[in-house]
């Protein structure tokens, strides 16, 4: 292909790709009601809709052995997609796992690493029901699939915020992103001296936001009990601004997000502060927190102001007044989203 | 890990190691009709069971990107999928596929590999809905889901043939095999001098068998309007002797197969040749030629007797009559399954 066009996907970026993709994909059946580019497939069941979500990790770039215990992995490999599940406010229900192994893992170790997925079938309430297992010639990869279903008239998009949506955002955000650092610099300790120790007990918080990720479908049940109907969700893998950027673009609209109101916790605060970076650039650009990102109509506020762990962070407005962040000190700045970068 | 027990996974092997799995995943669902051992899971909609399945190819493993051009790789990724929804006569409607490309993939090549994905998606009119596509540090690796739904009466397992059950498979076997052969010796030569040009004219039919199976869909849609229902079907991914092992075990039945009633081409035949290889070794442990094994009841003979593409190749006979293999020259001998081996 010398003499061919070449293209780097770094050019376009892995959602540039994606939009290239899927232009090319058009839905022909009349029950797809959604193809690419929500949280989920979805497929019309009549009453129902079924949501499918698939991601797939591979060693090296989604994760690092050396401090990530395969039950762990197991378990975050279910949880990240229970989580696009959770985001169309849908119930998982069976998964799939693609294994690809390479000869340094005996049987014990796979074992080790389905323990984890089976922590997290229990947990999400969801069976395992097939996927292959293949030799791998390089690292580990694992593909989960998972599907769900939500009541036709529960489902949520990402394009149906409307302007004067209130912005709301659950758990905490930036730990994940923090908890990593300190993964890679224990790891890059113990390079260099063996015999070291792992310090991480002041860093427990982080660092399990990072290792072990929860699916918040205790919200998804919340919001069934509390009579709420979010307008537009999505999960925050890629970070907060990414996820909310998703949300603009799909719902036509802007949104303003108030830098006092992202809920950060004291450790990833604290933590951001020993590595000098910025923990809301943590929390807006970082990724991997897996809480759920997502508007309300002012009329369902009452039912979630006094919920301890939702927090509204900003709101929905007019595509015109653009994506604005607005500082502690009242500066209104353009939010920007970055993706994973250090800072 | 290093004072533990460790157990290689060959010592037990592929099937061993689903097997231990398999056994902590006891459904739980009561909508989950089947988990893992059949071609797809099996999910209950009402009138309706929803089919899900999922495998995953990776380089240097189940393809080699000198021989496979990217497009071919794109279509069989799906074919491989719509083939085990085929197996529980079944018809596709969605798939999610995830990519992983290290960076000496372009976007054009990335296009290519689409390529043969939506061509695959339009000849089994299946909707591409989502998957996610991220970097890789080593190899390509491409996992598919595909979904799809059979009426609830008319799903197909492997484990419901019966004692005298007519054994029929479609197409033709053992070409996938000596195709990849083929390939092969044409890689060493191009290695060895790279001015060579291929000549590969000779061997198109057992070259396409490898590189761009065809799930045999068209057959599916045939029991429908012949009125046939099998009473067990596997597609062939592995070889004829495994996947009748497979029947065999699920059903607990014995089987007979007639080595004069394999269906083999002449090309394949007179390739096979050339590596002075059993044709019936490739057709019974070659692999990958993706046609449909399955069983019938002796009354529904008539309606295929006169199929041009579907061959009786033997019977399901009791269990303690074994699986038996008669030679051309009437000689009973035991079945082996030997898998991916060269003789």
């Amino acid at each position: 292909m010398s003499e061919e066009k070449r293209t780097e996907i770094g050019e376009i970026g892995e959602f540039g790709l994606i939009d290239r993709i899927a232009e090319k994909f058009e839905p022909k059946n009349e029950k797809t009601v959604k193809g690419i580019g929500d949280d989920t497939a979805v497929y019309d069941l009549g009453d129902k809709y079924l949501l499918t979500t698939s991601d797939m990790l591979l060693e090296g770039v989604h994760f690092d052995l050396s401090y990530m215990p395969l039950p762990h992995l197991g378990y975050k490999a279910v949880a990240v997609n229970v989580s696009d599940i959770a985001a169309m406010n849908g119930i998982p229900k069976q998964i799939t796992v693609n294994l690809g192994l390479s000869n340094r893992f005996s049987v014990e170790a796979v074992e080790a690493l389905y323990e984890g997925i089976k922590a997290a079938c229990d947990e999400y309430n969801v069976d395992l029901v097939g996927g292959d297992t293949t030799s791998s010639s390089a690292g580990l990869v694992i593909s989960v699939t998972a599907i769900g279903e939500v009541d036709r008239d529960k489902v949520v998009y990402r394009n149906g915020a409307m302007e004067n949506d209130i912005l709301c955002v659950t758990g905490d955000l930036g730990g994940a992103f923090v908890g990593l650092q300190i993964l890679e610099r224990e790891k890059a300790e113990y390079l260099a001296n063996p015999d070291m120790q792992p310090k991480l007990d002041k860093y427990d918080y982080v660092v399990g936001r990072q290792l072990k990720p929860k699916a918040r479908m205790d919200i998804i049940h919340e919001f069934k009990d509390l009579g709420i109907q979010p307008t537009s969700m999505i999960d925050v893998s890629d970070g907060l601004a990414s996820e909310a950027f998703h949300l603009c673009k799909q719902s036509g609209l802007g949104v303003a997000i108030y830098e006092d109101k992202i809920p950060i916790e004291k450790q990833s605060f604290e933590t951001a502060a020993e590595f000098s970076i910025d923990p809301n650039s943590c929390a807006l650009n970082g990724g991997e927190d897996y809480e759920l990102l997502f508007t309300i109509g002012q009329d369902d506020f009452e039912k979630i102001k006094n919920h301890a762990d939702i927090h509204t962070i900003g709101y929905m407005q007019a595509q015109k007044k653009g994506r604005t962040f607005v500082t502690r000190n009242q500066n209104v700045v353009e939010l920007q989203a970055q993706g994973w970068k250090h800072f």
